[in-house]
């Protein structure tokens, strides 16, 4: 098969699912149908926004014979229910992170994925901006030395007033964490990867700041403006709003994060250094084409994304000449040209050149440990088995 | 009809080809045909970047009556005539910069478009990155007072090497300005678009920093590398690898821009600032979400890309979430949702959201009075009767 | 008395030594005398350096009846029997941060400072580039609302290499905590200057990174190359080069930073974010001149150190008109502005606009429960009884 | 000598006169007195800002048996017979540019220089960031190749309001140019000087984009605010506010440059880009440390002020280590570091290590140029003998 033969699906339309449709369609593939929280607000939207036909249920796109692979980009609540559907129906399957709510049922899908041979994936797309996968590249060919000191933070600001309400905070949907869930679980990916250190202790300090919120009755999509004409409802928050991480990394590397969904004029930011023996790597998603590569004894490094001047595995993710900024847009298209070229294979590289549910499980078992720390305020290590 | 209805084909399949092809699918409309440089060529890169099935000609593309709207996207010389062909086949027709070679034949095209009453739409692309349409609003509605000095400079380093060869250097197939007429032309074209002023008068010095280059005989794609190991033919070089110009805006606002070429490690660098009686505004490609608004009497500001804080106009082009870069694929989109709303509803609106022939036709009439006033060493009128 | 009738001593030449003489000169003072680690030594610098007449000691420099002020800018061990030196003989002082090694020593001196009347200050500079200052003002008149989350790094690569050395490495010189004490505690006062809250209790994890350096056998100026070209002795390192530290605040708010002097190409970088319940604000010191201020329902802000636009007690510091850069040299002139006030007036003022030994003795007891809180693994409250 | 034993006098007590005491006290010279515009004005400006005694004029500061060395920071239009004054006397001069009001003038002060033996000095100060040191010394050494492209920017907005008034706006006390002469001619001089190429050809349009103003009767000092309450004098205005240059170099470089001091939010920010065969430089005002180094094929450089990383040139320019922002006064402490050296020595070094009344003068030729060259509306050739 050619990757502009693919047949894929869509479960979930909020800003995530159109990102995905929206990329599929740039490799050539064919969104042949979404599903939404309900057909008929689907319906509204699809017409609105350009999207494929509504299918009724995750079962009846599943079932579909001519759907080769389905992307899951629900709330996470029932990402593990729905990722099961679909590989019972034999399909390849992209899910959005959190894999699932739980290290167990991460765990199973690992294993269901693994006995299926189905092609799995896992929307850890921050890896691919081009500049992730060049970092990762030069730590790999040992350009920073050993990696010793991995620092950084991913704040927003979309949380910052009482009344702004989302499904993501409401455990019961979301999970028990929620800004280390939805945001730290990026940035703790993306340093592993590019790194090549799992992280094996943590010491957390998740904080609650803002306490009661006040939110209409019915949903509000991820980063909506919240329509406050309506009666209020006043709840009190038990999810984390913010955090700050102590980490340490396979191999000696220590490192510290801070998360915040509460930091004002912070849309969304992420920033890293990986500071290595020899030197150190810098990157800002907000200027997202420009690793910065730091050093003792001679000038500092601006490495742009370019084809030209890129290592091959960060290269054949670019679709656009240097100085043509590619975005947050362009990562779901290189994330998804690589698995799309599994799928087209009929089966994973070896290794896959995308995150696998290995990897969304993994990352699962570091927020397990974050969640545990901090409710015994003492380290805590990640359970590997 | 609907926009995930329309149908479009796209002549040529070079960087900016591939552009226009995903940014028609991410609006959910299909590309139902290319056309490339010859048939084999196109078939060939069709394969590899999952573009639709390739059509022999530009005549057989228009003859396709499926097709609502094509895309002109070749080199220069071919515009004018192809866009021709096009508008008698009765298609709305979107066309790359330069329209065409000269102003005769932008003026012809302007009339043969107007006479159709088809949808005509030429890619100043770099209007649409949201932040330049904020800018436009912003100067509309008075935030900086009147505008008085505008300066700035597009600065590339794509062609700094003496083996660096394209199409673009043979004044044969790109026109008699080179430097001016590809980089130029949005720089000039944009500054009007958001000072709402036309340039009235240029005082130009253009100049060829790399004199002699040496190139393969056969082409060689608009920022590839050359392959050197062939024979190389030296040829003299009489376009413009770089200029100076000093502009008279409408009302009485003075500027000057510099384009250059061959600028080492500016890979692709928009920069403008607008200063206005009151406050200024300044932009720079490479930060594209950011528009950097100036004041004397409090702080400065940086009005970032948000769609809940940006006026509607520029609102309306943003689909992604503040924070989350859209970049330059981006504004491919951005404008062809603006042409393909009227192509939806069959007509051009009034005004039209997105550049016309009769603006790609200004910006000839701007080019020619830089190429004169060079020529001449003297200030000269734009001539637009 | 006036500012230019002061006569000032200084203790310690090295590269603050001379910041201090510089600053000094700068208000119109004159500085009688400098003391260096020895007489000749001090003589040879003195010489290149331009400085004033070498005395042999403190006690002579404290002797000499002429003189009004020293500053005590030697290795830090040598900070709290030099301070009583001159508090014994009536003079006011100026002492470099850390005010001692350890909380009982500080403790003392804060004591000693209080009956002698006399004007005492610590050199947390960092506070006195005007941004800092206009921040901390923001924050006091409410502009962020409640400061809630407090993050940031002090980053500096001066001791990456094994071969890099100083007499700040070992720990009967500069105290139990290296980087902690040294740049930490810098960050550590800032903050709290600037948020009005003080750190109530900590979580700290610090680190070794660079576990054995080869050193020669005489002393390195900080900052300083090492002649390697000698013989090296091997040693191995148990302070401090880097550290993750959770914080919590008064009054609720929560923070964290990280702090590292082995980060390559980060010479010499502090930032910070105090987000608070309205908006936030962030600064970054190698753009000294820039207050970033963070919105959640507008632009955000840029405010530049402009005496025309900021806040008195910041414009006040400010010495030459915006955008004509004020950097580090720059703090100390205007920290010894404001002590130098005092001392012209012969007492402290109500209160003091600088940081006094009391401020000094404050950071100690935070970095005591850093050290305490690193080798238990657990929070430890900040006692200040 | 010593350094330290020079004996200077400063001319002037405007915000750069206080710069020049402030450079000189740095280096350990003592100034001796100052002159202001009155000796009533200049006793109470002294007595505030902490300066030395004031001498009632120029004379009798050239008198003073005791004074080595004269700083001229006086208006404009006083320059030229405060030189003569001084070297007539057998001081050495260090005087603020413009070195006079026209060409006669500076051509007569480098001959009576010349003749006196006498060290002389112009202040360009902005040749002075390290940076720019580190500029001039990679392209001596052929780092970027030959130089092509020269341009920039020179923007202010301190004379943006209509209100705004200084002397500099009296073409009597400043000149028949303005901004050219107060700003324009350091970016001319900083780019000739770091290029090694002089400019021979101008092609300028000079703006007065604030044609009228309304001003109070007596002098407001540069930068300083003006005091609306009284009664305004509305006058028209004949000087530039802004401009545009062409620019012609030595050796065909070409460039450009726009200047300003009506341009909203830019406080004081220089901009420049040498664009070579091999590789290009860029540096801006507003983050001196850094001095950008572009390349094609390999990623982008930013060179930052370090003692140990630059060359010897600039390295003996710093004082402090890097990352510790050294910022705009230090600029005068850099270059009158070199001044005094060879004030010290009694004799002028060959080459001189700082700008000299022969660099002054040619800027002044250049500036003539472009002012014929925009009354006449033509390229026009730099008249050098």
């Amino acid at each position: 098969m050619k990757v502009n033969e693919i047949k894929a699906g869509v479960v979930g339309i909020g800003f995530i699912g159109v990102a995905h449709v929206e990329a599929i369609r740039r490799l050539g593939a064919e969104v042949v149908g979404v599903v939404g929280s309900s057909p008929e607000r689907a319906r509204r939207k699809a017409e609105v926004a350009g999207l494929p036909p509504v299918y009724d249920s995750v079962e009846s796109l599943a079932a579909d014979p001519q759907i080769d692979v389905i992307h899951i980009t629900s709330p996470n609540y029932a990402h593990a229910e729905q990722v099961r559907t679909v590989l019972d129906a034999g399909k390849h399957v992209v899910c959005e992170k959190p894999l699932a709510l739980n290290s167990e049922d991460t765990a199973d899908l690992v294993a269901l994925a693994m006995e299926s041979g189905l092609i799995n994936a896992v929307c850890f797309n921050i890896r691919f901006y081009p500049a992730n996968h060049q970092a990762m590249s030069l730590v790999a060919a040992g350009a920073i030395g050993e990696p010793r000191f991995i620092t950084g933070s991913y704040h927003q600001d979309w949380l910052l007033w009482e009344t702004d309400w989302n499904w993501r905070l409401q455990p019961e949907e979301a999970g028990e964490l929620r800004a280390v869930a939805d945001i730290g679980s990026h940035w703790l990916d993306l340093t592993s990867f590019i790194s090549g250190r799992r992280i094996v202790e943590v010491m957390a300090d998740l904080h609650t700041l803002v306490p009661v919120r006040r939110h209409p009755a019915g949903p509000v999509e991820t980063f909506a403006a919240v329509d406050e004409s309506g009666e209020l409802i006043e709840e009190e928050m038990t999810s984390d709003d913010a955090a700050g991480i102590l980490l340490r990394y396979e191999g000696g590397a220590r490192g510290a994060v801070t998360i915040s969904q509460v930091s004002a004029g912070q849309k969304n930011s992420v920033r890293y250094e990986i500071a290595g023996s020899e030197s150190a790597i810098r990157w800002l998603s907000t200027e997202p084409e420009d690793l910065f590569v730091g050093h003792r004894g001679r000038a500092n490094e601006i490495s742009s994304r370019d084809p030209a001047l890129f290592a091959p595995e960060a290269a054949r993710l670019i679709a656009y000449p240097g100085g043509h900024v590619e975005g947050f847009p362009d990562t779901f298209r290189a994330l998804f040209s690589q698995v799309y070229a599994d799928v087209a294979e009929g089966k994973t590289g070896e290794p896959p050149t995308y995150p696998t549910f290995a990897d969304g499980h993994d990352v699962m078992l570091v927020t397990d440990a974050i969640a545990e720390s901090h409710r015994e305020e003492r380290w805590v290590s990640v359970k590997r088995e």
